[in-house]
């Protein structure tokens, strides 16, 4: 970490926080200062992207709703193209580059290739939100643990009721340790909140546990959505890309 | 968020990370630069007070294993008398300040006394502790939600088979759903680890499964310890502050 400036022929995995530029690392400013190749997540904002130094090169790899503009091997294959060149190349992913992406698929490729690395993590989302809501993400009194979940399945489909089924259980979710103890954050929970909501009330947890639906979370056109599970629609949470926050402990103030 | 100096009268509960410097966010930087008073927790390093401005009154107020140096009520008190003479006051949490702290019980405080405050996130240890170990925590093939969890019981004390027991149940961590679609990461793990991992085992997780303990996380005496759930020891991840984690996604690069 520190700070050194972007090596010739390393890639760095950063993460580029939820789309504020004020949240990004020190660390992930000081690559996106240096770096030659930037390869940006379509989530990742144009305020952060004109951090860029000026004759970097940016190439957006960004893949949408299962339709691939680019493939992951494609991926692998410009960050093996720029780095080999003794470029430094910076792969720029929204939040946190090691949850919810494919992070492990890109160091298995770098280590094959012997191409040093580094990581360096940023804001996810959840953190944000919950930040911008004022709302405390655990609670002494309300929730010990934090459960960060997708309903996406991991071949890119959603399958909401198999998912869930298997991810989100009965077992998981038992009523009394969830509503006493757990925060639960859903990424990418899909468009069929309704079925959503009904596959957790069918699990256990009540109806009447608070659920915060936000819309475009730290953006100028972030919406906030506050309900309850059983009142959730589909219409409510507003345009994608939406994050559900579920738990006693969530108690935005809006 | 952006580029606002600290304001006269406000409150900033701010995450600093884990200890890294380059990991603060640019939001925190910009506070810590502006900020009248300083009132970080113990685990905020020097290296970090280092950047608050020279005029910075700067109050640690941190609180050591259940012995208060400082009480709740005292931090409170704090945020009241200086913001009340209308300086800018920096409550500097390390991590994120709205998971495992007391962020909602400083929160209501200064609801209750129309202070106005901003909430910055920061980057909790699990994700530094991630990237330094270059592993994924979540994997589309080995897990799918994170879990972040503590053992240490709300009253501050340790209670190990009663905490683990209801926080971390069977049902809960049930073996299937935890093997296939979980990591879990321990925040404040005690010292009685060999206790911890056998709880975990009983509770059904295998004792195969992958364990990391870092002690002194993404500070220069960071110590990695790799092991299973079977072979951890009490002596085997060195001094505290220790994390643990844990599952199939784990496989950190050492």
């Amino acid at each position: 970490m520190g700070d050194t400036p972007a090596q010739p022929g390393h890639v760095y995995l950063a993460g580029a926080g939820p789309g504020d530029p004020s949240l990004l690392t020190l660390r992930t400013l000081r690559l996106l200062e240096t770096a030659d190749v930037v390869l940006p997540d379509d989530l990742v904002s144009d305020e952060i992207l004109a951090l860029a130094h000026t004759a970097a090169h940016i190439i957006p790899v960004g893949k949408r709703c299962g339709q691939p503009r680019i493939t992951q091997a494609g991926i692998h294959a410009l960050m093996l193209e720029h780095s080999s060149q003794n470029k430094s190349v910076l792969r720029l992913k929204s939040g946190d580059p090691l949850i919810f992406g494919r992070a492990g698929e890109e160091m298995a490729f770098l280590r094959q290739y012997n191409i040093p690395f580094e990581i360096v993590p940023g804001i996810t989302t959840a953190f944000a939100v919950a930040a911008s809501l004022q709302t405390p993400l655990t609670d002494r009194s309300a929730a010990s643990r934090l459960i960060l979940a997708t309903a996406h399945h991991a071949a890119g489909k959603l399958e909401l009721p198999t998912v869930v089924g298997s991810a989100l259980t009965p077992a998981t979710f038992e009523p009394a340790a969830f509503q006493k103890d757990s925060t639960l954050v859903i990424y990418m929970p899909g468009r069929s909140f309704r079925t959503l909501a009904d596959t957790l009330i069918a699990s256990g947890i009540p109806p009447e546990t608070p659920c915060v639906a936000v819309s475009k979370a730290t953006t100028p056109h972030q919406q906030v959505h506050a309900t309850t599970l059983a009142h959730l629609t589909d219409e409510g949470p507003g345009p994608a890309p939406v994050i559900l926050l579920i738990g006693q402990a969530i108690q935005p103030n809006i």
